[in-house]
């Protein structure tokens, strides 16, 4: 694994948290519903919306952006928007009928804040929302574009898909496989930060080469983020990751330390990290400093605390 | 009332049935998911989106279209589109966190027939599905401006927003005004009728003022379609209309009967619908079949049976 620099690792961290703020000023601003929104919705709706969170997917948005040499402004509608679907899907998932989770980011989960009804609507609001943003870029044929990828990413063959299948398999648990844990996790979690790849680079006119790079970083970026948050699980330490921990092993939730072990988990993380740092190598300028954050970001999942 | 005599009738009603099975036809096939959607989530859509329904909202964009002149297979993408979303809704509130419904349609509610978290992913996977259908529209000037009139209309301060209004004054119910309940009802119905309208218009590049016209209408007739539902309830032969009847009334429903009375609700019915046909003549060509047609559609309103 690539060491950092203490210098190098404090200025990452700096621009990230530039680059996070500015996301969270946006999402403020851009959820504050007129007088036709019952109070009780906008207040769930933002209630988990600017709860404190990593905001990876409109980070991604961002960096892309920049990696291709956009302005990254042009790309915050897109961050905006993913960020809304990424919000609803946790908003639903939570729900009793789903994986029936108590607190999310240290907080209580929406229907526990407020109830089943509200997190409902509230997550109902925020899709149509976020391709309100989309809608907002220019010219026409980019906003059309990013409407069409966002609505494929969050679809029945790829965000809800996975989700389904979530769902499906924790109720009737088969003989579990790497490669049915992967097709679930390649569309719940990963078809939503590959297109948050895809919409930065789109923003910024990244060439379909670029696009196709960004996207496979995206993938093994995605499975890897999902292994080491199943490491997490069962290593990590609960105040340190703001919810319940242990309750996949508890509900015998198919996880890849069960399938795989703790340590060839971890060898398969790095593996995909190494192949994510290779495609985004391939995507795009080394001497940028978003290539370097992105590269770094990988890197760090790799110590996950959180 | 106007008369109609038996021959139009017959012959609108053929004109409708061909529209509605124009409809049912794409919807068929645009719900075909590939296979990254399991199987139980595309059924569960498909159930509930290819159910025998009234086809009211896409009825509205065809019709809107032909009336400013456009071919109506330009706002087929659009039509679909209303009917997701409106779909989406209808499974939402049937749970039972929501309104509790087991009938729709005559058939059991998408959560009765599958579970509770298919139905709510069901619900979750048309929201994208019906954006993803307006993006297709060309040009791109015109997709992005459908799409951004379908997200306002089925956001917080509309479609959701009524919804939420609506539940919330059932658990607490105030003093019922008709205000207040017209208030709800332009959000929760009127809103997705009226953008059905606006859609149409667009896709047949109708003017402005066109465009505002279809809207009143669509406004006026959101609400006597209320009333006159309202009025089923109390009134309806629950056969005919294919769910289960005096529910409103057993829950303490706010209703414009409860409020108005049957007699002055049916009274205010048709002086909306006067109403919503003055605003259609303004709108347009008063010699095209869908003038007729969509004006026939405001006069039935009132001998409504289902």
């Amino acid at each position: 694994m690539l060491e950092f620099s203490e210098r190098f690792i404090t200025a990452a961290n700096r621009y990230i948290e530039t680059l996070r703020q500015e996301v969270n000023e946006t999402l403020d601003l851009v959820s504050k519903f007129d007088n036709g929104c019952p109070p009780q919705l906008g207040d769930a709706v933002r209630y988990s919306l600017l709860a404190p969170g990593k905001r990876l997917r409109p980070l991604f948005v961002l960096l892309a952006c920049e990696l291709c040499g956009g302005q990254r402004q042009l790309a915050m509608p897109a961050a905006c928007a993913v960020e809304m679907i990424h919000c609803y899907s946790l908003i639903h998932d939570d729900l009793p009928a789903m994986d029936n989770d108590d607190t999310r980011r240290g907080r209580p989960t929406c229907h526990k804040q407020f109830d089943e009804a509200t997190a409902i609507l509230a997550g109902d609001a925020l899709i149509p929302a976020a391709f309100e943003m989309l809608a907002k870029m220019e010219p026409p044929e980019l906003a059309v574009r990013c409407c069409r990828e966002l609505a494929v990413a969050a679809g029945a063959s790829q965000l809800v898909g996975g989700q389904m299948d979530d769902v499906l398999q924790e109720r009737t648990p088969a003989s579990p496989t790497q490669d049915f844990l992967e097709r679930i996790h390649l569309r719940k979690t990963g078809a939503l930060i590959r297109v948050s790849l895809r919409l930065g680079g789109l923003a910024a006119e990244g060439t379909e080469p670029q696009l196709e790079h960004l996207d496979n970083f995206g993938a093994d970026f995605g499975l890897a983020f999902q292994i080491t948050d199943d490491l997490l699980d069962v290593l990590g330490d609960e105040q340190d990751v703001g919810k319940r921990l242990h309750k996949d092993s508890e509900k015998g939730k198919l996880s890849y330390p069960a399938i795989l072990g703790v340590e060839k988990s971890q060898k398969e993380a790095e593996r995909l990290v190494n192949k994510a740092v290779d495609s985004l190598t391939a995507a795009g300028s080394k001497d940028s400093i978003s290539f370097d954050v992105l590269r770094f970001m990988a890197y760090r999942l790799l110590n996950r605390k959180c």
